[in-house]
C-alpha cells in the first residue's frame, strides 16, 4: 500500500515504523498509510526557521505573491486529480470537492493579488506617521515585520485543500514558512498539494514543510517567534493552549474551533418570499453540503413561531430528495462522514440534541446508494425541533459536526433572537434573513459581539451569495468564546498574525528612511 | 488604621476578616489595610456586565471621551494629594510619582481626544467595505464593536496611576466597563484614584470597579465576552493563561510582563558626541528613575568592545552622584524598591547577573538618607560588565526588576547586537543610538520582530525625547515571547483588545445604512 511521506528539513521522510490507514469513507477501502512518529521534529523546524525564513524575508510582498500565483495555478492545472482524492478520501460528492479545492485556488490567488497589490515592499506600514512632540521631527510610525520562526498549520479533516491553502497563502505571503499538518484521515489531498510544490519547486527550500501521520512532540519545540494556527475541535484547542512550551514562550495561538451557527429568519418574511427561499435553500446547503461538515454550517434555525410548522415542513420536503450515498457514484447529492469516530460522535450528538425536543426528520438506518452493504459512514439528513422557549442546553450548548440542524421558534423580536444565538458562547458566522432593515439593524447589532462574520441574507444578494456557509478570504474567518477566540482571512487583517507589530520611534526623516516609505509609497 | 475598601457591584465593601499591611517602604511605617479576601466577585462580575456595559455602549465614542476626559480632570485637581501618596506608598522621588500620575493623566486625555475624534458613533469601521462579486450590491464590511463583558484590569506594583489609568481609558473608550485590581503594595493611589471618580460620580454605575487586596477567585467567573489585561510577572500570567475557566471560555488575555530591554549603542558614535551623551543620561535615567522598576527600564547595555570601558567609567561617575534614601526627604534622588520581597529578588538578580561577569559598580550596603536605620527595602544603583563574546546566560535571559544594568560588549557589527538582543527572547522595547543611518537601518530591521517598539536615539531628537523608557499612549506598548506577546495603547489599536471585529456580508446600502457608515462617514 502506498506510504504517505513527511516533507521535514527539506527531504521526503518515511518517519518510523507505527502505521494509520487512510481509507475511503463511503466504502472503508483502504487508500494508503502514514507513519504515527519517528519524526525528527525540532530539526524540521529548526530547517523552517534558519532556511525558509530567510528565504522567504528576502522576498518583497509582490514576490511573495508571485509564488503564490505560483501555487494557485499548480493546483488548477491538476484540480481533476485533487478532486478524484477528495471525492475517495474525504467523502465529498463532486459538488463538495468542487467547493474544497477551488476555494483552495480561490485564495490563494486572493492572496497573490493582495501581494501584487502591495509591491516591492519587504515590511507593512501600519497606519501614518504620528508626530509625538511640539516639533515635527520627534515621530512615530508603526511596521508590521514578518515574525523569524515557523508558522505551524494544524488543519482540520473537513477542508484538507482549502485549510491547507488558506492558511499557507496568509502565512507565506506574510513571510513565514509554513509547516502544515492536515489531519490524518483525510490527509490524501493536502499530501498531494505540497507534493506537487516541492515537486515543482515553486517555493524556496525549507517553505512549505508537511507533516502527515501522528504529530509527534511538534510542539515541544515552539519558540517565541512560532506560530500555531488550528483549525478543529475545542478539546484539542484547549489541550494546545496550556502546553507549558505555548504558555512559556507566549507562543501566538490562533483557533477556530466549535460553533453553534444560527440562521434567523425575520418576522416579515411570508413563505412566498423569494428571501424565505433563500433561506430555506441556505439551510438545506449547509445542512448536506460536505453533509454538513463545515465549521460554518447553520445548525439553528431560528424561525418565528408562528412560521416553525410551515419551514420544518418546506425542509423535510427538500430533504426528503436528498440521496445519500457513495460520491463516486452518480446521482448521490451527499456522501458519508469522515470517520467511523465522527459517525458515532454524529449520532451521539443527534440524541443529545433530539432530548431537547424532537427528532422530525431523519434516522440512524441510511440507505446508501453504491456503498457497499454495511459500509461507510454514513449518516443522513436529520432535523430537530424543539418547543417555542424550551431551554434546549444541548441545542444551544452542543455542536453536532454532521448534517444535522434544529428549528429553534421565537418570538420575532430581534432582540430575543440575538439573546437565542448568544446562548451558543460565540460563533464563527450567523445569519439574518430580513427584508426590513430596521430589524436587520437591531438583530445584526445584537448578533455581533457574539461572531466573527454576520450574514445579511436577502433577495437583493440571492444570486450573488454563496450563503453564510462560504468563507470569503476577503472577510475575516474566525469568531469569540467558544468558537476559539481567533481570526484568519479578512484579505490583509490575516497577515498580521504571522508579523510583528512594532513602533519605530525616533527621528522622522530617519524613519521614513529605513521603512523605505520615502521611496515607494 | 484606615481600610481601603473594594468598590463592587456598585457599592463599598470591607472584604472579610484577614487583613494585610500597606507600608511606606523607605520606612516599613504602616499606611493601611486591605482584606485578603471574601468579596463576592461572580456577583461583581456580573454586576458590571448587566449594568455598566449597557450603560457604556449606549453611548458614542464621543460622549465616552468626555467621560475620560472628566477623569483627566478630575486627577489633575487632585494631583497633588496623588502625588503625596505615591511619595509615601510607592517609594516614589517626587519625580516618579509625577511619571506616574503626569503619564496617567496624559494618556487619559490622548485617549480622551481620541473619542471626540471619533466622535457620534457607536461602533467602528474596520477598513473600506469591500465588494465581494461582480455586482457591487454583494459587499462586505469590518465593523469593531464593543463586547458585551467585563474588562478586568491587573495591574502591577510600579505605576499604580498609569497602569490603571491607561488601561481604563482605552477600555472606557472602547465601551466596555472595568474592574481594575491595583497591586496591593501600592494601592494607595489607584484606591483613591476609583474613590475619585465614584465620589464625583464621573462615570455611570458599574463602569468603574475596583478591587483592592487578595484577588479570590475573581478569574474563575469569567466568561466568553469578558476579557483580562495582566501586567506583572511572567511567573504570574502562565497561571492565568491557563486557569480552566480562561481556556474553556477562550478570554481574550493581554500580558505584559518580562522584559530584557537593551540600548545598543552604535560605532560610529565618539564619546564627546551629543548621542553618546544621550545614551549615558537616557541609561542613568532608566536605571534610577522608579529605582529602575520600569518594565521599559534599559537592562542590557551594548556598546562596541572599544567603548565598554570608557561607556563603565562614564555611567559609575554618574551613577555615584545619585543620592538614594527616602525620598520625603530633600536632595534624594532614588527611592527603595517596593517591597521586601523584591528587594530580596533584586538582590539575588544581581548575584545570578555577576556570576555572568563581575561587579563594577554598587554594593548591597547602600546608606539610605532619611531612613530609619535597617529600615527600608533599598538596593543602590547596580553596573554588571561581562566580557565581549561571554555567554552570559542570565544578562540575557533574566529580568532584574530593579536598579541594575548589564555593560555587555560586541563588535559594533549591527546584525550581531540584533541577535545579542534576540536572545532575550522578546522584550517590549530596545533602543539604537547612532548617526549613521544605514547601520541604524540594518539594527532596527533585525530588532523589530524581537519587540514591541525600537527607540532610535540620536541628538536630532535629543530636546524632544522623553527616552525610550517611556511609554506614549499614541504608540504600541507590549512584545513577544518573554514580553508576553501583548499589545496596548498605540491609539486607536488599544481599543481593538476591547472589541469584537465582525464583518458584515450583504446588500451594501443596507449594511451601510446599519452601521451608520451612510449618515456620519
Amino acid at each position: 500500500m502506498k506510504l504517505l511521506r513527511s516533507h521535514l528539513g527539506g527531504a521526503w521522510v518515511e518517519g518510523g515504523p507505527g502505521r494509520a490507514k487512510l481509507v475511503n469513507p463511503a466504502t472503508e477501502e483502504p487508500l494508503a498509510e502514514v507513519a504515527t512518529g519517528g519524526w525528527e521534529l525540532a530539526a524540521a523546524l529548526g530547517f523552517a526557521r534558519t532556511t525558509g525564513g530567510p528565504a522567504l524575508r528576502a522576498l518583497t510582498f509582490a514576490q511573495r505573491g508571485e509564488l503564490i500565483k505560483a501555487l494557485a495555478d499548480l493546483y488548477q492545472a491538476h484540480r481533476e486529480e485533487l478532486l478524484d482524492l477528495a471525492v475517495a478520501n474525504g467523502g465529498n460528492t463532486r459538488g463538495d470537492a468542487k467547493f474544497d479545492v477551488d476555494g483552495a485556488i480561490f485564495t490563494l490567488s486572493t492572496y497573490a493579488e493582495l501581494g501584487k497589490s502591495i509591491g516591492a515592499r519587504t515590511v507593512l506600514a501600519d497606519g501614518e506617521g504620528i508626530q509625538l512632540g511640539r516639533s515635527p521631527r520627534f515621530h512615530g510610525q508603526h511596521l508590521l515585520v514578518p515574525r523569524q520562526g515557523v508558522a505551524i498549520h494544524i488543519n482540520a479533516f473537513n477542508f484538507p485543500a482549502w485549510g491547507t491553502a488558506e492558511k499557507a497563502a496568509t502565512a507565506l505571503l506574510a513571510g513565514m514558512p509554513v509547516l502544515s499538518k492536515p489531519a490524518t484521515s483525510s490527509a490524501l489531498v493536502a499530501a498531494r498539494m505540497v507534493e506537487l510544490a516541492v515537486e515543482k519547486q515553486v517555493l524556496p527550500a525549507g517553505a512549505f514543510s508537511l507533516l502527515v501521520g501522528g504529530v509527534g512532540d511538534l510542539l515541544d519545540h515552539v519558540g517565541p517567534q512560532d506560530v500555531v494556527a488550528f483549525t478543529g475541535s475545542s478539546d484539542t484547542a484547549q489541550k494546545i493552549r496550556v502546553l507549558p512550551s505555548m504558555v512559556h514562550n507566549s507562543v501566538r495561538l490562533n483557533v477556530e474551533a466549535d460553533s453553534l451557527n444560527a440562521a434567523v429568519l425575520g418576522p416579515d418574511l411570508d413563505p412566498d418570499s423569494e428571501t424565505y427561499g433563500l433561506y430555506v435553500k441556505d439551510v438545506v446547503r449547509d445542512m448536506t453540503q460536505k453533509a454538513g461538515q463545515k465549521c460554518t454550517a447553520i445548525r439553528r434555525l431560528l424561525v418565528p413561531a408562528d412560521k416553525a410548522d410551515r419551514l420544518r415542513d418546506d425542509l423535510i420536503e427538500r430533504l426528503q430528495a436528498v440521496t445519500v450515498g457513495n460520491p463516486a457514484h452518480d446521482g448521490v447529492r451527499m456522501g458519508p462522514l469522515a470517520t467511523a469516530a465522527q459517525r458515532d460522535s454524529v449520532r451521539e450528538g443527534i440524541d443529545l440534541l433530539a432530548r431537547d425536543g424532537r427528532l422530525v426528520f431523519g434516522s440512524f438506518e441510511v440507505k446508501a446508494v453504491g456503498a457497499p452493504d454495511g459500509k461507510g459512514f454514513f449518516v443522513g439528513p436529520t432535523l430537530i425541533e424543539v418547543e417555542p422557549g424550551a431551554d434546549a442546553p444541548s441545542v444551544h450548548g452542543h455542536e453536532v459536526f454532521g448534517p444535522a440542524a434544529t428549528v429553534v421558534p421565537y418570538s420575532g423580536r430581534a432582540a430575543e433572537a440575538a439573546a437565542l444565538v448568544a446562548r451558543g458562547g460565540g460563533g464563527l458566522v450567523s445569519s439574518v434573513y430580513s427584508e426590513d432593515v430596521a430589524w436587520v439593524g437591531e438583530a445584526v447589532m445584537g448578533l455581533a459581539p457574539y461572531h466573527g462574520r454576520v450574514f445579511l441574507g436577502s433577495a437583493k444578494i440571492a444570486e450573488a451569495s454563496p450563503g453564510p456557509g462560504t468563507v470569503l478570504p476577503q472577510l475575516v474567518h474566525g469568531g469569540p468564546g467558544r468558537a476559539g477566540g481567533g481570526e484568519e482571512l479578512g484579505g490583509p487583517r490575516g497577515l498580521e498574525f504571522y508579523m510583528q507589530r512594532v513602533a519605530l520611534e525616533g527621528s522622522r526623516p530617519v524613519i521614513e528612511r529605513i521603512a523605505g516609505l520615502t521611496t515607494t509609497s
